[in-house]
């Protein structure tokens, strides 16, 4: 069946201007044509799942737009309609989403992580064997979570103007970094 | 085909008394009834996308479920199981699950947000051309997220008695935010 | 129709040897076989959604995958490549992923929330009738998250080597916990 793109205004609360609401109608799938394959297959739900590895970057946070959307941009423009989850599989790095204009925006926000989060001799952490920088890196981690999810839109993922998708590395000694890339919708 | 509800008591560990859990039999799609459009459409897998634009808000964690539902509560009844998706498409505010009923837990919130994020002339921030407010911002927005994933179950969002939806305002000028919402199921 | 899975080397950026990348191909559903259920029905979309109860935990953090996938595993089992939601039902109360392995992680991370977010008498909180370790709770829960998705991928859930689901109590009197679980894929 078709996706219906219909545009509407619709103000809420205070703002003086009416608002563009861009609305994706409800889409049932699959079509009722089941003896054409290509309609079907073209109108059906779609899933694509795949592990990327990240190359080992230093510690700090790092603007990965670019190299995600490489990966997977084939599959992703034949979306119109879905979701985009990112999953790291670690326990010492993060992804977020943030500013991806002013690498500032980036060094400020490592400045943070190791300004809240102790390190060192003089912190009280038990878990210590694998180095001064693991603990802190697994509280890091757990702060900003390891797993996204992006609305895709017409084959795009629909960030806002300024977003992008930061890996922050928290370890002292860069290592490659895995994330399941898994797509669904129409 | 007919979606499945099932109720069982299934006791887990140490607690005293049986737990009721209901469950949601694995529903597949689309129905074998190919040729009724009809009963293929409300069984088959159902998305929904559309951008709410919410109206500017003063600083601070403000409850906005019933805003949200109302802008999809139609979209949503026609789902019997899925998942609610939402995205805030800006880098200096952020979305987070909790407490609907006394706002002294948004108020504290912030109280805590503001403590812990250094703000003004002693902060560290390189990032400072877009005020003194942007970048503790920034810091905000990826501690709590900009990205939530609420279960829907018969027609509503599936979460517990005491839950609500935040906004949560980081700058001090208010300005409007968008949000992606994306409904996926059955 | 048929999942194909393929395997490809992709190599990012600096490291120094081929990295496997294993890829789901992009998949539609539902077969052209239409007539004949099984074959459809074992294709097809599939959803399952079921609440699980987790027996009350003392304060703090604790590794919990067992309990989730000894709830889900049979439906897990007939998913080939999809996502797991979990939705913790609390706002005194969150979900992380995290290490897997040593138990001093944990003790750690409650070490640190409890650190940063400040409790007791010279705590500036104004939601104080519900006891002095609720506020924080309601922060510590911001902080970490009430919702995770973790892929699946050949019937498992697809994390990383060391990492593990934990539920993390924040309150001082243990209280049982729900956990929304949706299974979506094919």
């Amino acid at each position: 069946m078709q996706m219906q793109m219909l545009q509407s205004s619709v103000s809420l609360g205070l703002s003086a201007s009416p608002v563009r609401v861009v609305k994706c109608s409800l889409v049932r799938a699959p079509s009722t044509t089941v003896n054409d394959p290509n309609s079907m297959a073209a109108a059906g739900p779609k899933w694509a799942q795949k592990t990327i590895t990240l190359p080992p970057q230093r510690r700090g946070c790092h603007l990965i737009t670019p190299k995600i959307v490489k990966e997977i941009d084939q599959e992703l423009s034949d979306f119109n309609c879905g979701l985009a989850h990112l999953f790291l599989q670690h326990t010492s790095a993060s992804l977020t989403i943030n500013e991806n204009y002013d690498s500032d925006v980036r060094d400020d926000t490592e400045t943070f992580l190791n300004r809240i989060v102790p390190e060192g001799t003089s912190a009280p952490w038990k878990h210590t064997l694998e180095g001064p920088d693991d603990m802190p890196a697994h509280i890091k981690s757990s702060m900003f979570g390891c797993t996204l999810t992006v609305p895709i839109t017409n084959g795009k993922l629909n960030m806002g103007t300024w977003q992008g998708i930061w890996l922050c590395e928290h370890r002292d000694y860069p290592t490659a970094r895995k994330v399941v890339v898994t797509l669904n919708g129409i």
